[in-house]
């Protein structure tokens, strides 16, 4: 399909303003209309740039890259969980938050946007974890048959849900720091 | 409201049909009309009945009533944890993370159903949970300022999330019993 130019700074404020609405109303709820009328384009453009919902969703998902979890390494596995933290930012952890959201029940019913959710915002996160696991292993803080060392992911993921189902509040630094020291490196036996 | 009496079988299919639509499509996805074609209702009886569509939904959640966790007294937290899961279905899991997620984005967005489902779902298993820790205290089996002690509804809220994200397979009693043993207990230091 050939594409019209746009210049980087219009196709960042379109895929920012996708994010917004995905946030907002959720991938179902979201219209191409509403895309439209958001940015200000005509329907007939967003098809012809980029064919289908799903497709534009997914560029603008894959616009909007995470950073890598695995380029920190302090030295020690406390260390490294500490300095990924120091470096995240409250107000972009509830944004990503408000984007699993708008899109855990349309991913069960569409693989192709479970696949790309996973390519762009689960696989990057877990690669950089087993990073920062392997480097633990290599010097010896952990040991490779520690059971809780296959579960790392699903007890981050956790403090994200639970968070908000149980205490209905985002999770924030502070948060997320007591619960790597109470929970991730204690069943790690670190 | 006046309601008509409807024989307690016939109330029971509905509830339970109100909940399959929900885990099929959606909260946003379901309108009284599916409900009603479903059920072999009038809409108008519907209304009637129910008054709007989340009445509808909170009481159809409130029929549903979970077991509670609390019941379960082995004598020690490892036995409890075994005996709560060996009594758990696994297509009865299954259903209620399809009920979860047909839920998660809508009660963002409507505080009347967040409540409801904190209410029907989260707070029994959250108070039968605390019922058993509090007996693993008063034994002696946990110290009352273990620091993982007010995380334990996280990690096991993240068991059920994170298997779904990162290897899209439904939680069971087999994984779920895998993940007490080498998670939960080690974070509690038994």
């Amino acid at each position: 399909m050939a594409r019209t130019r746009l210049t980087p700074e219009r196709e960042s404020e379109l895929y920012a303003a996708v994010l917004d609405l995905l946030r907002e109303v959720g991938y179902d709820g979201l219209t191409m209309d509403a895309v439209a009328a958001r940015t200000r384009s005509s329907k007939a453009t967003l098809y012809r740039q980029w064919g289908s919902k799903p497709e534009l969703v997914v560029t603008a998902l894959r616009h909007n890259k995470p950073v890598s979890l695995g380029e920190v390494d302090t030295g020690s596995l406390r260390g490294d969980f500490h300095a990924v933290l120091s470096r995240t930012d409250d107000c972009q952890m509830e944004k990503d938050a408000a984007l699993m959201r708008g899109l855990s029940h349309a991913v069960h019913n569409n693989p192709d946007l479970l696949q790309a959710l996973r390519d762009l915002l689960i696989e990057p996160e877990l690669t950089g974890l087993e990073t920062l696991l392997r480097r633990a292993l290599d010097r010896g803080e952990l040991r490779p048959d520690n059971p809780a060392l296959k579960y790392v992911s699903h007890m981050l993921i956790g403090a994200f849900a639970a968070r908000q189902l149980v205490e209905d509040r985002a999770v924030d630094r502070a948060f997320l720091t007591d619960y790597v020291d109470s929970v991730i490196l204690p069943a790690l036996g670190i």
